[in-house]
């Protein structure tokens, strides 16, 4: 099984995927990885590391995708590009999979051109996985598609249940479409089509609320890349503003030091499941390969667990499981 | 200063609206109250309290409209409701207000259709305030306008720069619209048309993310009712789902009884911001008329606060200065 992971992707590279990389292939022997980036730059980090060469490889991209570029345009100008390298070789079968906290945009778009679309899927879709009081979840799309017409919410439905089904370990996972209310006669015009169309599969469990997400009524959050990307910033914003409402709570209580202490430490220990380092990333589903996306802020864990992850879904065979769920 | 109250609305009627009044009454020497209702139902309970019965009486008014039943169909046989007869009675003048924690969508069909619409407005709006680290602001719409255009846009955000400087003491509100980025190009091409036409407007802080509503960066979230529904309904949620992620941190960290509890108290006096009870409603802004809707599971002192917050309004005119920004 060979990786391959963006060497400069994210806020913190080289650091991050570098090191990352490296306690990946210390976890799983079988594993072979290829560095993909401006070989100075990681030369330099990997030297910092005990490491196999023969497991760890370096392959020279000199270009680098910010954060912030737009990202059609950059796909198209920067073939030179740790993304568009690194997909190029998983296209071309020198790897199985591409790892990256780069940006989303440039991974989905140079994901969706350069590998294409899995048989019968119309649009791939971004998922990511969502704290809840039993557990992580997924809500889907969280923004690779702003508007869903039925029949995308249906595919995505299908993708998701495969995804939390084979890496998330949930046995039967239901598809809860978000909603203002549970009744199917709630919602938009279009979200009353989706219900109909969603009411065909077996695992639908109907309309959810806000309310229901943290519940974790139901084990996939249905929704438009619009809203499942405002939800998901908000969620990731819940610990830090926390802090600050706890600190305030620690103030008006007149709490001493020690006291103060034990309340933050069941703060960061409650709050683990909140961490996206926990997960790292999750695949651009419905793309006709592996392409895995992380946070940008990803550190080092967070690289190791995205690959691990991938090293995961290719065990699993989930596109293969994809395919045969939707054809 | 009269105000008419429904006695019959919400979960917990009649004990949070009459207990609510007879509160709000000792607050306010100079408001009268008028409860709506079945009078029988409204003379037990008030029985139990002392009160000054001239400021304080009962309209009565048979029918109960349920918290579930469709709101059009409601509002249309159920002409003797308390929801029908109080937005009645101030129609005809014979109460300056009504309040209500009763089925939100018959509260809004049955305020637009006998109150009817602010001159200039197209379509009245639910707000609601939302717990931010700086204090509470304002999100709308919530649930009355799922699918939003531009221009209601930016009346939504007129109506509520007034109610957030007029009632909620922000000096200058900020309006900032939910979007997947911060750059005008980004969102939908809805969401497109709704930044240029909002960039007319002085107070237009550009688009938000979702990881900007709890750190205040707007003091007005603008969003459709869809996303506002889901987003409110979720951050209402987070209480009692981190009540759950507490007691698996406190068990984490094997702290003992006396531990335990100071953690406890500190979670509930740090999430104080989070309880809809301390604003207790907001009226439905753009109806020609005040009437406001409180949470269906409003206890007595959300009534009192919603009366109060009733007598502010009416107090600062909110109707004529909306009047005057619009037209």
């Amino acid at each position: 099984m060979v990786i391959a992971v963006d060497a400069v992707g994210g806020d913190f590279y080289p650091q991050s995927p570098v090191k990352g990389a490296v306690q990946a292939s210390e976890k799983l022997p079988d594993l072979n990885l290829i560095l993909v980036g401006p070989e100075d730059i990681i030369e330099d980090e990997l030297s910092n590391y005990d490491h196999d060469s023969q497991r760890i490889k370096i392959q020279h991209a000199p270009e680098i995708i910010g954060m912030n570029e737009s990202p059609a345009q950059a796909v198209k100008t920067k073939q030179n590009s740790s993304i568009v390298s690194g997909l190029g070789m998983h296209k071309m079968g020198k790897c199985d999979a591409f790892v990256s906290a780069g940006n989303t945009g440039a991974l989905l778009a140079a994901s969706t051109f350069l590998l294409g679309k899995l048989k019968g899927v119309s649009r791939p879709t971004i998922a990511a996985v969502y704290p809840t009081i039993q557990g992580l979840r997924l809500m889907m799309d969280v923004g690779a598609n702003l508007e869903v017409r039925s029949e995308m919410y249906v595919q995505f439905a299908q993708m998701g249940s495969i995804y939390a089904h084979e890496i998330m370990g949930i046995e039967e996972p239901k598809v809860g479409l978000l909603n203002v209310g549970e009744e199917k006669s709630k919602g938009t015009e279009d979200l009353k089509e989706a219900y109909e169309a969603l009411a065909e599969l077996p695992n639908f469990a109907g309309n959810i609320e806000g309310r229901d997400i943290f519940d974790a009524k139901a084990d996939i959050f249905l929704c438009d890349g619009l809203i499942g990307n405002i939800l998901l910033k908000f969620g990731e914003s819940i610990p830090k503003a926390l802090k600050v409402f706890f600190k305030k709570g620690i103030k008006n209580l007149n709490l001493g030091p020690e006291e103060s202490k034990v309340v933050q430490q069941v703060l960061k220990s409650s709050l683990e499941e909140f961490n996206p380092d926990r997960v790292g990333g999750v695949p651009f589903l419905g793309v006709d390969g592996l392409s895995m996306v992380g946070h940008g802020s990803s550190k080092p864990r967070a690289m190791k667990n995205m690959i691990l992850n991938a090293a995961k879904c290719l065990e699993h065979n989930i596109n293969e499981k994809i395919v045969a769920s939707l054809n």
